[in-house]
């Protein structure tokens, strides 16, 4: 096959250098996961159709899969034998969970960083492939609350420790709203929160007049809606501004408490770029939640609506025997990392690993130099030998050009090994089973732009 | 969707503990990789249809794909149009070069560990769903032969870094074979190479009737073929073996020349578990490979086939300015690990990353216990909270379930900080700021059994 190809829209593919921040990110992710105890786990890209669908629908972003062979055949109809691309790592999770019950440890903390895919049409933000990192806790039978502050809290770690631009953690708690709705009276809670899920979308008229026909709220039932959804505060006092409402109801104690230790909990592991909020218009449209809640928005990234979210699910899944509760939270790794670096808010100090070019003088001495690059990768660090006996200037513009640092001029007749730090033209006689890098040079860097322009392109 | 899903044949999935071995498994492979200069890249998963043919013919592994929003419309019947999931990480690879040509430094060095897919029915150790990882270099225009050595012995070092059953990697070279049969007088080279390819699944006779009958050799070239292709050595003594034959021709001489520097070169990187051998039966069916080539197999496991190959292909891409030759090698990552962690060879000493499970003495206390693990983790030492406080020996029986080393006991009012092993039962006192797990119980670690009876379960 020959011919330039082009690129396909919606499934973004990094450079080198731009991988490497990628590759950064998702072992940052993994570290910090890792250290809270989450065993890492890869799923099958494919699930039968049946149990991608929801509630029997089939969600119309699928991919499915057919085999060319099995063309002239026609294809299958039972959409149990029916493959399809896995559109998010939580059905897969589920269904590994079920699968797989009677040998995992409950509670069951995992974490799982793989592409997702939606056949869509690409949008600014939204790709066809996607890279998701996603962190859950799934009990068997009973999870207990404080499982919601520990899986957020991890989440908030891992972020902290990325070189992202400032993100915001805007956590809610489903029984907060539905035990005030109910409290106030309102008989169509479900109603209520979707159309209170509009409101950064809407005309807060056009939110009251929906309360009012679509959700059968009174207009003081509205106002107070309203009153509760432009609720907002970095610590626990949306909890007196709350009840300063007067709505009781004990669901929406429980819905407060929860919330408010969420908030607690998060804030501990925060840090200046990452900052935890309660925002009571938070909803998460999907109705499967039915506790805490969370969206997380990146700043000046916020046309891409959140970059990650999740929460506290009662039935994550079911085998009949047992219910499995879960809590978990998702990050959109493409969806975050791709935009960066097409701003070039984040990059890579080089676009190989190779710390050091080592050179070659003739072809006749590449052993020599091939000796001096084994001497430095069994102290672990990387290099790589000139590929033609160059004149030596041509070999450092080569270095250059991949942004390797140092350049090692093996020792000959005449005289001892030099290695050439060519950024700041110094070269000293260095002895190859001693010589090391500065730690910061040993391998590539991501490097933040502080003054980057900050626009996204797809 | 609730009810227990069954496993999908031939997508094998790994449980949390045997995930372990895999990501150990790749994450050396990676380190040796880099430490080579090797760039890590990721391609998308798909391909157009017409890009995954080979010479126009769809081949019949492929998987489709097809948007189930579309299936009204019909599918697009234009191969350009139309995506795949891609059957091997070299296809992709190539295109990426093309696309990214004039953003790329040459020779291109590049590793990628991802997923391939193939629609065939599943056997022993073939799967739907497999990983591999692949080590190419590419060139613009020319690639010298030293890279052949130079990508070849990198794997050999990064298997040779695995606890893999003893490896071997098989050599050979085309110009040899080609230049052996030219100068022998042979007119049908690539009949005589497709029938020697067979020898080891034909009766001798059947063979040198076939290169009679099929490749058109005289009894006498059809025995000297057999001779050759009955070559090996672990040295470069196959050069005078090849010799003694008495056939002249100027590419043989070149293909003698490049196995010989190919044996020496990755014998260096060799070791008491990794072998090097010339076998000159080795052809790889594949025509487009033109120098190097290379099969390796694992002790053990000799009914999967090879678990890698290789070689040098003198037009990786072409984009009608420029041809791109590359020289590389892939090895299969599930092909190897999910035989061995299913037969046992391959464990891991637990199924969790924690190092320490921090006992919760009553549910009031949890924030102790969640300051201890945070000291900890302040440190690198990856740990855990307990769920809930039940008694410390179930608490205990928890982290041996899990196989966690270490319980933490919190100080309280009465006693200090202490912490257990449980495997000797010691029980020292210990500083959350200070104590710090041996090396060795910091990850969790991957065990070879010796004694391992060695089968396939699929």
């Amino acid at each position: 096959m020959s011919g330039k190809p082009t690129p396909l829209s919606g499934f973004p593919e990094l450079l080198p250098a731009e991988r490497v921040v990628e590759q950064q990110v998702i072992d940052t992710l993994r570290r910090v996961f890792e250290l809270h105890g989450f065993a890492g786990i890869e799923t099958r890209v494919v699930e039968p159709l049946d149990r991608l669908a929801k509630g029997g629908e089939i969600d119309k972003e699928i991919y499915g899969l057919h085999r060319l062979q099995g063309e002239a055949e026609g294809r299958d109809v039972d959409p149990s034998r029916q493959l399809g691309l896995h559109f998010d790592l939580t059905v897969p999770f589920a269904r590994y969970v079920l699968e797989n019950s009677g040998k995992l440890e409950f509670p069951f903390r995992r974490y799982q960083i793989q592409p997702a895919w939606r056949g869509e049409r690409p949008q600014v933000g939204r790709y066809r492939q996607f890279t998701q990192a996603d962190v859950d806790i799934v009990g068997q039978g009973e999870l207990g609350f404080h499982h919601d502050v520990e899986v957020m809290r991890v989440m908030v770690a891992a972020i902290a420790a990325l070189p992202f631009p400032p993100v915001s953690f805007q956590f809610n708690n489903r029984k907060l709203i539905q035990g005030f709705y109910r409290g106030l009276g309102l008989t169509d809670v479900t109603a209520a929160i979707r159309v209170i899920d509009k409101l950064d979308k809407m005309p807060r008229e056009v939110v009251v007049e929906q309360l009012t026909t679509l959700a059968g709220a009174s207009p003081e039932q509205a106002e107070q809606c309203l009153r509760l959804a432009s609720i907002r505060a970095s610590d626990t006092s949306f909890v007196e501004e709350v009840r300063a409402l007067g709505v009781e109801d004990d669901l929406l104690e429980t819905g407060l408490t929860e919330l408010a230790a969420v908030i607690e909990g998060c804030a501990a592991a925060a840090s200046d770029r990452v900052s935890v909020e309660a925002n009571l218009r938070i909803a998460r449209g999907l109705d499967y939640y039915t506790g805490t809640v969370v969206e997380i928005f990146m700043a000046g990234y916020e046309h891409l609506k959140s970059v990650g979210g999740g929460g506290r699910y009662d039935a994550l899944a079911d085998d009949g025997k047992n219910t499995y509760p879960g809590v978990g939270v998702s990050l959109g790794v493409s969806r975050t990392v791709v935009p960066l670096v097409a701003d070039g808010v984040l990059s890579a100090s080089r676009s190989v690993p190779s710390a050091v070019l080592v050179a070659l003088a003739t072809e006749e001495s590449r052993p020599s130099s091939e000796a001096v690059a084994a001497a430095l990768r069994s102290r672990g660090i990387p290099c790589e030998v000139a590929a033609a006996p160059q004149r030596f200037g041509k070999q450092i513009r080569t270095a250059e050009r991949r942004g390797i640092p140092f350049v090692w001029f093996p020792a000959d007749a005449e005289t001892n090994h030099h290695v050439k730090d060519i950024r700041s033209g110094d070269q000293v006689e260095a002895d190859p089973a001693l010589w090391t890098p500065p730690d910061q040079d040993l391998r590539p860097q991501v490097v933040v732009s502080p003054s980057s322009t900050i626009k996204e392109t797809q």
